[in-house]
């Protein structure tokens, strides 16, 4: 049975890393002693072992013990084996080159699918939808596909940004940026604010948090989806 | 010898389209009768023959006729036989995809190189850089390739946006995106704030505007750039 936790970002302004998700992490990780953290995604370049060692602070509090991927010779074996994976943010184009060159994007799939606790954030989100191109991040590096883990049947934008109708800024806001996805794409899009995540559990998919989420769908005015509704609905 | 115009906005706040470049655009394409307008960027997924409507609207005011690549059968033929080039914004993974699907991205950046007088804005400018790799765009299609058609040495952000410091969105900043960028990639970016143009000719590479640019290099501190300063020291 599926059990994931996809959070729209890891850190609320004035936090700490992971700080609000902590007693929800508990839970979560409750069978596990030790966590398998992938940390392909390398916000502004920093090196695996950097991220993992801020993330093994932050699993410390709720004493966890994290392991990088890349510390691992075999990357598969070691999703295999993992106890609980995390999936930390940064680059979702840097995250989901990775994953393919190091050839784990399917197996990664198949042991969240079968049951292996799963927490992403931001980009560790991102690739949980059935593509990576409602990404927010810059293509700086350029990966052999877009398709990414397909855990659940829509894309998911992190960190989702409502327009600024004060700013005379002419850049696209979040909403045009996403309708014009739909231009070319028939997958529905979830905007999911920071302090929002989704809760799976087998075909459950609970909005958590304390904010509506965006829902955004080919042709179709977006809707306002309030905490606690299941969105196994939306494919 | 070259003669470009790349543009960080088509559009300023409370203008009409192009409406702030129309005494440049008069100079620029002094010897031309049509501009041959390159819509392929489609902003919001609104049709070529839109696009190309709406442009032909704002150049009537200066007296040229638009036709749009769309209208041609042979779309290389179209570029060899332009008087004067227009690429216009929107979504630059969308243009870079079409310019690769109809195979003019070498035709394009020839003839400009030989001295087609070109204006792009937005995804238009973008295309002048190496790669397309700091555009700000959504990866809503999958191009063949991230790169462009290289008329200067360096890359381009264009509608630069300062970070917004009272801001509580944990999102990346744009500064925070081009660092990343050089994190794995050694070209020079240059953040062109809206208002700001670049005006190349030959090897000179002028900023026009009122306003400064924001030049980043790798592991260098950014650097503030007066309008009027020559860019061809870049890359």
């Amino acid at each position: 049975m599926k059990n994931i936790l996809i959070a729209s970002t890891s850190t609320l302004a004035n936090e700490n890393y992971l700080e609000y998700l902590l007693p929800e992490l508990q839970l979560h990780f409750q069978n596990c002693n030790t966590i398998l953290f992938v940390p392909y995604a390398r916000p502004g370049g920093i090196s695996h072992q950097e991220y993992t060692t801020m993330v093994g602070l932050a699993f410390a509090k709720i004493n966890k013990k994290v392991i990088g991927i890349h510390e691992f010779e075999d990357a598969a074996e070691a999703i295999k084996n993992a106890e609980g994976i995390f999936t930390g943010g940064g680059n979702t184009f840097v995250l989901v080159s990775q994953l393919y060159k190091n050839n784990v994007m399917e197996i990664l799939s198949e042991v969240i699918k079968n049951g292996t606790p799963y927490l992403g954030t931001s980009a560790g989100s991102n690739i949980c939808g059935l593509t990576m191109q409602t990404t927010n991040d810059m293509p700086i590096v350029y990966p052999p596909s877009f398709k990414t883990l397909g855990l659940i049947h829509f894309n998911l934008n992190p960190h989702y940004l409502d327009p600024d109708t004060s700013s005379k800024h002419m850049g696209e806001t979040r909403e045009t940026r996403i309708k014009e996805y739909h231009a070319f794409n028939t997958v529905p899009v979830l905007g999911l604010r920071e302090g929002s995540w989704l809760d799976v559990k087998g075909d459950t998919i609970t909005l958590k948090g304390h904010l509506t989420a965006r829902l955004f769908r080919q042709n179709q005015i977006p809707e306002e989806l309030e905490p606690g509704t299941d969105l196994n609905f939306v494919k």
